[in-house]
């Protein structure tokens, strides 16, 4: 039997939805590669018009892992009660890219005060993930198919 | 310079975090390979011993990428207020199996009685992900490495 396309049309109402949860995410779940295998693992972020910043420690292994494999992959939005898959999320498809700390200080800190304790240590990096397509899922039969565009 | 090993010995208080936030898990974002590429989304779960159970459909873009590769990952724990990176959290690594549906019924229920609106719906399957390893991240400064034998 075919399978029926689970992908609806966006429209105005995903865009901003999608937006929404990005200009409001403060932390999401970071998929790298480790030896060729997924490795996720949680990052603090802040929005930087249609790209997402997060500011990562060489102790943490996704470090290392996005400087060796840029492709990474995040997912954003939190659910609330109830069943969790009922609740809007997106997955982010993206490049990560380390980036000028000093310069993006005040965005950064804008959306997440709390890093001032740690934002200029040395083994603090500070990476811009530039978003190349996003899959929207708003619950349950709700899945779009989002472009940069979309996003900006 | 050398850089020190965040990893700190695993002790009980380690063991018994990392259990519980097994054993209470509803949900985590799951990470897949999709043309070799890292992929995260959001899966429902239920606690089996020291493995976890997730109901997926056929229409979510994980379920085929975990027939094609079974490596995945697992990131469990929310974050409550505050700084994001300073509540525990757990990666897991494991191996994900289709499972016998019918038999496990109960056992997920129990977890997610809200599933049961399409448990038994032939386009969602069962899944057992195996842990095989685990790193464990109560916060900052608190990194340890789990085995199966530390979770169980």
């Amino acid at each position: 039997m075919a399978k029926t396309d689970p992908i609806r049309e966006t429209d105005d109402a995903a865009r901003s939805l999608a937006r929404d949860l990005i200009r409001n995410a403060e932390h999401g779940a970071l998929a790298t590669l480790r030896g060729g295998k997924p490795v996720v693992t949680r990052v603090a972020l802040a929005p930087d018009g249609a790209d997402l910043l997060t500011l990562v420690s060489d102790l943490a292994p996704h470090t290392e892992a996005m400087r060796a494999a840029p492709d990474v992959s995040l997912l954003i939005g939190e659910p609330g009660k109830g069943d969790p898959l009922a609740h809007p999320r997106i997955t982010l498809f993206g490049r990560a890219g380390f980036t000028d700390k000093t310069r993006l200080r005040d965005t950064y800190l804008a959306h997440q005060p709390k890093a001032q304790l740690y934002y200029d240590f040395a083994d603090f990096h500070l990476v811009r993930i530039t978003v190349t397509g996003a899959d929207l899922n708003g619950g349950f039969g709700k899945a779009y198919r989002l472009t940069p565009d979309d996003l900006a």
